[in-house]
């Protein structure tokens, strides 16, 4: 029904948009300074904005789409930046980058030393906390509104959290509510509740936030009652104390119901439609000077205003470029005879060995098209549990799962699973369960900027006892990982695989079991040894070549495990007494690198070790290439480590 | 009022207790076999029996005296070990060892090779999962439950999480009740509740729960009619549908109410009152077969039946040696002149910055008094935040408080803080946000065991760039680097200190800055340097010291801070070309012996470095000494590891 309330005020772009209200707007106080009756337009002309802008230059743009009425009303309304917006996540942000003077810049967005796809405090005083992990709104807005009370801040700051009706189900949210009302603050929470994350959402809270729209007409008389009140000014902060008792008695002469926010000593009000701008200004400035904590609930369509997006919101989350008129996507499609992602080459390696073993099992937290575990879904749906945002639940479910006889594969980005990591040590990593984490997204990712690069994983996973830990140089070996870590009794078992795609159109290698902690020597030589993991295997690969042609011989090792570590190939390279340099996709902070310095310190060698990596310190976005260019880990950057190698005399 | 009716029957110990039942129960089915009538005594001697043994042999007191009747029904009503009982945290799972087996050898209990002071899979068939970080039991047995269905187990297996009031607060059993009702299980959640954590519960959901007493006549109005339709045999699971919507009907005329776990879709039963053994065993046998998630709401007293601790429930969490009959405690109390523990260290310093610094709040998670945060909060009661049990929102909440302008200093034990490991990335590290991690209880616990230790910090907080690490290896040093990281502007700073009681009597230094970054040499030499960090400097001066008197010539510097690492200590060293000894109290992979061979190789020295610290493998319980000893980190060790160094030829 809300969706056929939409066509019928659906925009479809068009190559030579007018931006005239937009244009005029450098800062939210351009947009404050319009009468509210442009506001339609100025929402009109964002979206136009977005679909022209985002059809060129891919980017998330779903979410967006449907946040645009929150985002013009909440610039109109509250005096940002000294107001604070929070936004959760950020996929829905680009709106408010548009407002906040950003909007000449916006063709830079996620390119590198552009704007950054998400909110990012470093670029701009109206993005006022780090985005891109979910459900830290609540929290994070809560410390600044607390912070506001307790330094009295005149004139007084409201702060706002945005936040998803995803990002809510997730466990930190349920803190962040769970504490909001133990301090005097002023938080107000808006629930962006567009029954989406960027798969389908799931979850309990899920069913119960679309309930909730049932319950409107209790909530709309609350609401008329307490407009009424405000008219004969009886509501006044001193009048509170009345006003909630008034309030709670109206609740009890109405209907009973108890809302869970209203449990947890939120104020509640809503649902309303959150494309209708002129009611979304109205509500905030009714409920902008209360004190306490409220929440505010939006129903939302993602991809509002752009059919093709409204008709399927999951595909268009980040659609990559399109044609604005038709829709018409130019993403390339994965075929019969292509390199495939790596993430298809988990999921469907996964459904061959579901269909082997049948004590394997699907988890994923919000992310079943992400990590392509719906290919699984689509065979054996039954075997497959999307737990929605909660990557800690995920692993100790995934933990239980598997101490009673399953087989879990548990397929989570890398950054992501960073929530997860005490679950790791102590809901599996202890019981030495066999779990099998399919890290995706392992690396620089690209685009997606700093809060998305999963470098950390490798270093995190390394101090942890009794787990496995792999990473695949091609599509074979993250299947033939895949296959090893449910046919052994490994105990925990980890294989990260990056972003992106793979090169081999003949992916679909046979199963085959690979000996645990060893590696494999790719080229042999004797001046030099080149230690990998992982597919960036290819940059070093190209780099040896180079060097072996220049005459320099270079031995290449592929380590695939980075735990246990192939003493084998160690003490063979250590033997070899060459200069040795290691190369990873990850911090070398206790990566790779650190691991074969201390097992050549641990066994008396002490070779000269340069270690290709990450450095130490956070990496912003830019295309993958670029990045590694950046970062001293690309084909050319392993080129020089080897020829300056050459250099050192042996030991 | 809970607590006058405690009083009636309250047992007081006695050095010759009997246990007449309890001594024929080896196992379950033992329990079992008795007639419904014998359950009270069972669970008076269940209580005289833990008053005397932990009035010799310390442990976790007041939790598992609550959880008295409730762990005889269990045992009694399902056929454990096939059905399975998941406890949360596990503080209330003694009455369960009883039960299981482990009576006679219960005085081993915390001891090295004894009984674990948590359930503990490796130690017995009942103990079903690992328990010890909060929360994890709903997610765990969810999957369990899961995995009985996935493989149609007959007969049906039951499964059963146990978690208190407190832990369902934290954001992972939120998730896990968000996803129990999404897939077909067998899942029962019985809700311990106490109103207490460790110290005293907060948060909204708690006083929610408190409320949810008040609606104890509906709920048992719906009980009743359920009960009625059973004796009519109208309560199958074929006609469950039907039942549901009938119930629901009930729900819609009695009152309307809606609970937030029927929000969640999760059946609610209770509250009932959790020390009536007969009514805890009736409801139990009444919704044991019902199908679906449902969870029952027990009312229950910590320390239940013993009366000095039902009246001071938190300093009778693990009160150390009592007297049984007086329940005076023989603990040693920290006075004037005496050395105090590191925690009271923290607490009085945090007070004594607060006084001259305006900016420092204090945020902690259930613990104000197990990191004496509570000293700051008798001082400034506003200016300190308990969130409960929720890490994640802790740093998160934290971040948001420095982001505008507070000075947080956020303490929190180190095995717990790795919940919030990503929080600490996201939230803090990227934005280089001024919150000061007091990390408690950092490196082997002792008594605690395995999932208590904090060994992974130093490691995985190593990998994380812009933040600064420091461990004093005293009091003064404590409270230098806590005033340190307040009056600098280093953005994030991890200060962690162990459990326990420090050495020195004149523990109150005045303050000074400690230049950041630097460490410092506290025994000159040139045959061996000894790099240690930490406390554990301790042993290292004994050990340096027994060296030197045996003629060797042995440096000694403490390093301080773990990051940055003090380059012109580590040049010095290089340079005096001998062997290296690092010692700390954590995981030798990534730690400072990381740091250190790192060092050392990217700046071209190659020395022979032993690191010494936690070896690669999860530890379990014993004293301090006896752990340290084992994991060849005592004196002894570092002085054989000094003499052995000596022998190897400089280089």
């Amino acid at each position: 029904m809300a969706k056929e309330r939409a066509r019928n005020n659906t925009y479809i772009g068009s190559p030579a948009a007018e931006c005239a209200l937009l244009d005029t707007i450098d800062t939210p106080d351009d947009l404050r300074r319009l009468p509210q009756d442009k506001l339609p337009q100025v929402c009109a002309e964002i979206r136009q904005f977005l679909i022209n802008a985002l059809s060129k230059n891919p980017g998330h743009f779903a979410s967006s789409m449907g946040a645009v009425e929150l985002t013009v009303a909440l610039h109109y309304v509250f005096n940002t930046p000294y107001d604070r917006i929070v936004w959760d996540v950020g996929h829905q942000a680009y709106g408010h980058k548009l407002l906040t003077g950003r909007r000449k810049r916006f063709d830079t967005n996620r390119k590198l030393g552009g704007l950054s796809g998400f909110p990012n405090p470093d670029e701009s005083p109206y993005d006022t906390f780090t985005a891109g992990h979910a459900s830290n709104s609540i929290s994070a807005a809560l410390g600044m509104a607390v912070a506001s009370e307790m330094l009295q801040d005149e004139p007084r700051r409201n702060v706002i959290a945005v936040i998803g009706d995803a990002s809510i189900s997730g466990g930190l949210a349920f803190e962040g509510l769970n504490n909001a009302a133990n301090t005097k603050n002023n938080l107000l929470i808006i629930l962006n509740d567009n029954d989406m994350s960027i798969d389908r959402n799931v979850g309990s809270l899920n069913s119960y936030l679309a309930h909730l729209t049932t319950s409107k007409s209790y909530n709309s008389i609350r609401y008329k009652t307490y407009k009424y009140l405000k008219k004969l000014h009886l509501v006044s902060e001193r009048h509170r104390g009345a006003i909630l008792r008034f309030n709670n008695s109206i609740k009890a002469l109405l209907s009973h119901q108890q809302n869970i926010f209203e449990g947890l000593n939120i104020r509640y009000f809503g649902p309303i439609d959150g494309h209708d701008i002129n009611r979304v200004v109205r509500v905030l400035k009714d409920i902008k000077d209360m004190e306490g904590p409220r929440i505010l609930h939006l129903r939302t369509i993602k991809g509002k205003g752009y059919e093709p997006a409204e008709k399927d919101p999951a595909s268009w989350h980040a659609p990559g470029k399109f044609d604005p008129e038709t829709g018409h996507r130019t993403a390339i499609p994965a075929g019969n005879g292509k390199p495939v992602k790596y993430q298809d080459v988990f999921g469907h390696t996964l459904v061959e060995l579901a269909r082997i073993n049948d004590r394997i099992v699907g988890v994923t937290a919000a992310m079943p098209s992400g990590t392509s575990m719906s290919v699984l879904q689509s065979e054996y749906p039954e075997r497959v549990f999307d737990v929605g945002i909660s990557e800690g639940h995920a692993v100790t479910f995934s933990g239980g799962l598997a101490k009673d006889g399953m087989r879990p594969f548990c397929a989570i980005y890398s950054s992501f699973l960073q929530r997860a990591y005490d679950h790791i040590i102590h809901d599996v990593a202890i019981q030495r369960l066999p779990v099998t984490f399919c890290i995706d997204r392992a690396g620089l990712v690209g685009e997606d900027g700093v809060t998305h690069h999963g470098v950390f994983d490798l270093s995190y996973l390394r101090s942890i006892p009794n787990i496995t830990i792999a990473s695949p140089r091609d599509e074979h070996h993250l299947r033939w990982l895949m296959y090893t870590a449910q046919s052994a009794d490994l105990g925990p078992v980890a294989i990260r695989y990056p972003r992106g795609n793979g090169a081999n159109p003949q992916w679909r290698a046979g199963f085959k079991t690979l000996p645990v902690g060893k590696g494999e020597c790719l080229t042999q030589g004797r001046d030099v040894a080149v230690l990998s993991i992982g597919t960036i295997a290819k940059e070093a690969q190209g780099a040896v070549a180079r060097a072996v042609s220049d005459g320099i011989s270079v031995a290449h090792y592929d380590m695939i495990f980075l735990k246990p570590v192939d003493d084998g190939i160690l003490r063979e390279v250590a033997d070899m007494h060459c200069p040795i340099i290691t190369v990873e996709d990850g911090v070398v902070t206790g990566g790779l690198g650190s691991a074969v310095i201390e097992w050549m310190n641990d066994n008396g060698y002490h070779p000269h070790v340069t270690r290709i990596g990450v450095p130490d310190e956070f990496v912003a976005h830019g295309t993958i290439p670029e990045l590694y260019r950046m970062c001293g880990m690309d084909e050319d950057a392993i080129y020089g480590a080897i020829v300056s190698a050459k250099t050192i005399e042996r030991r």
